[in-house]
């Protein structure tokens, strides 16, 4: 059976026959893990369906932007200020992989051991199954990590790429480098514009990601229920969808999907039996195609009720001010927000400890998994600290370092049995 | 037979059996690699002398130079200004570790899947086997790595320790954060020491570190004769020396060896026939201890010409300004020529590549060995951009990522036999 949007694949210059073998593959994942859930709020049909049309009518409504005079920005961090793409009328859409499916396609030419999300987004650039790569006018990079920095080197040969300098330390210079790369981010995006970033239409779009972070926030709120309306994995959908959705369109469902969580809430309606052990994720990022350590927790009985990571709270914590109507009080802001995002990269990372440790509190969380893709050292190392002070606490952790492989599964489910019995 | 130093190690608190394996292991990796070379020239008797005395009698000079009241700071990289410590009579001592020994030591608590080098200086300093540790009043780390930069927040719990931010770009305000940093690393010196970084002391020390650079550059000189009167393994024995040694005393040393080497190249004396594939190492550095893929190299019948590292040209290339006679003019200088070192943290850093590709040139050389330690992800990367360059001017290339072990060494052999073949 034909899909209906094989001749757009074909126009983009996708590998048809690959890409069709990469959704299969994703769809049989999804299948095993989001799809074999039971009692799943009926809000959740609207983010399964952006995440099976990310590759079909995401894609087709870039094409449509493209043909208004319009463009495509990607990019792979969520330290890129949206609402600067967004105030010139271009999307900006996150381009990391999720999928081991594509890895194989990165290392014929990159390092075998650098982060699966690094090889998995190159490997599908690299095969011709990747459709925002061939629509998107310019993709930004930042200097979050080693293997990320130095990528973007040999992908600048070949793509409009820029840079974003996120320092190393918080002190005032460090900010000064971020607040002048947010200006000159301004800069660049509107020259690939050939037009200005208005303090109206930045309003409008700082609003805009406001409240879309406002919804994710509440959605984390309702998480904090025993037990929780929803599973950690759906909820994870749901911030997939975040980087890949229309943002208004996104923010309007996730409302509904929250009024339904609290009207379950009140009528006790749950995946989960009250008192359920509770697990926070803590460490890296699962993009889109990536369910797997998740589901695995849940299928052992526990339940994730919130992600300290870049698809968890790191995304939608802290709010851009939205009352200034001049630019540079609002590229100010921008850098402002960005910055308070506790990403491991920076040195120290107090405030990342602090955070997680507070959370574990907030959503009386009973075991904490650090969920670290492999050779991502930053986040490795920084469990350490972490762990110190859980310990102080008596919280119990469990360090998962994977890869997207499915090789590891059974040892996996072994260790994360063996470390739900251990939560009281 | 006991050891002179027993009692000196016994009162600095090492673990003094456990200490004596470590130096049996690397008195056996030594015999094996640089003790087994042939026609070696007899000034080396010197830097073969401060490797085996570097747990001993430099060690003794430590201790002594804090019977002064004078301390000893630990460094990591060489990115850190010697000529400040120096400048209020301190010792910088380079931690590096290149054993493979204590390696096992740090992977109790640390991942298994960060560089050698990282885990073989933990390893020391958690086996109580590394003697700078304890006399060492602080330790200065940088950002010039993921695992790096995370590890020294563990360490900073346990030992008095200090991070230069070395930024990611070369903007001006890069350059403004790193000359920044110099100078509060100053500050930070002056408040150990309890006295002031005068102009005088200053000035006396960048003409100290600039002689020993001067000596090194006049050795990378001599290499470039064919053939080469000193072997790549014994260049790169100096150069260890050279992070470890009495600079002064260096210097005199290194400036006799050079004239020995003159002498034999005028005598036609060398371990190696004319016409020798002469090979560049380009990459990570090898630090004392570290000697297998150079020697596996000379023994495979090719030479080693220079090295594009850490522990090579990148220690010794540009000289400080050394006229200045102003604290803030003497601190520009430095910050300007530390500035200059192409460390693979800096994106772009094409100043590598081009660099690198002269070296070629410069130094005739036939192929070039990329030697990366394992999981350095930003050199490791860095190499497809070199290769790029290369196959443009038709250098052949090997890349060899390893660690410290000798599990590889036969595999090693094949590619480094199977590559020398392919030279011209």
């Amino acid at each position: 059976m034909e899909n209906k949007y094989e001749k757009m694949w074909q126009d983009i210059g996708l590998d048809v026959p690959l890409h069709k073998e990469l959704l299969e593959s994703i769809n049989k994942s999804f299948n095993a893990t989001v799809g074999a859930q039971q009692n799943r709020p009926l809000g959740m049909k609207y983010f399964d369906q952006v995440l099976h049309e990310s590759h079909g009518g995401r894609v087709a409504e870039l094409i449509e932007n493209k043909a208004r005079g319009n463009k495509t920005v990607g990019t792979f961090c969520i330290y890129v200020p949206d609402e600067i793409v967004m105030a010139v009328d271009f999307i900006p859409m996150p381009l990391c992989g999720g999928t081991n499916f594509s890895v194989p396609y990165a290392e014929k030419t990159f390092p075998r051991d650098i982060c699966p999300l690094v090889k998995s987004t190159l490997g599908l650039a690299f095969s011709k199954t990747c459709p925002y790569a061939p629509i998107k006018s310019m993709a930004v990079g930042e200097t979050t990590c080693d293997a990320k920095k130095k990528t973007w080197e040999i992908l600048a040969k070949k793509v409009n790429f820029h840079v974003m300098e996120v320092p190393q330390k918080k002190n005032d210079l460090d900010k000064k480098i971020w607040r002048e790369e947010v200006e000159e981010f301004k800069n660049k995006i509107e020259a690939l514009a050939e037009r200005k970033v208005t303090p109206e239409k930045l309003r409008q779009n700082i609003k805009i990601m406001n409240d879309k972070r406002r919804a994710l926030q509440k959605l984390g709120e309702l998480r904090k229920h025993d037990p929780p309306p929803i599973s950690g994995l759906d909820a994870l959908v749901v911030m997939q969808g975040a980087l890949n959705d229309e943002p208004v369109r996104f923010t309007q469902n996730l409302n509904k999907l929250n009024q339904e969580l609290e009207e379950r809430i009140t009528q006790g309606i749950s995946p989960f039996a009250k008192g359920v052990k509770r697990i926070m994720i803590s460490g890296t990022p699962s993009v889109m195609g990536n369910w797997k350590v998740h589901s695995l927790i849940e299928k052992s009985g526990a339940t994730i009720v919130v992600d300290e990571s870049c698809t968890g709270t790191r995304y939608y914590e802290n709010l851009v001010t939205e009352n200034d109507n001049n630019i540079d009080k609002q590229l100010d802001a921008l850098a402002e927000r960005y910055m308070k995002i506790n990403c491991s990269c920076f040195t120290p990372n107090d405030d990342r400890i602090t955070d997680a440790v507070n959370k574990v509190e907030q959503f009386k969380v009973n075991g904490v998994v650090h969920y670290i893709l492999q050779y991502c050292h930053t986040y490795n190392v920084e469990t350490l600290k972490l762990d110190a002070e859980f310990k102080k606490k008596n919280i119990p952790s469990l360090k998962i370092v994977t890869d997207y492989s499915e090789e590891d599964i059974g040892q996996l489910r072994t260790r994360i049995d063996a470390f739900l019995e251990r939560l009281e």
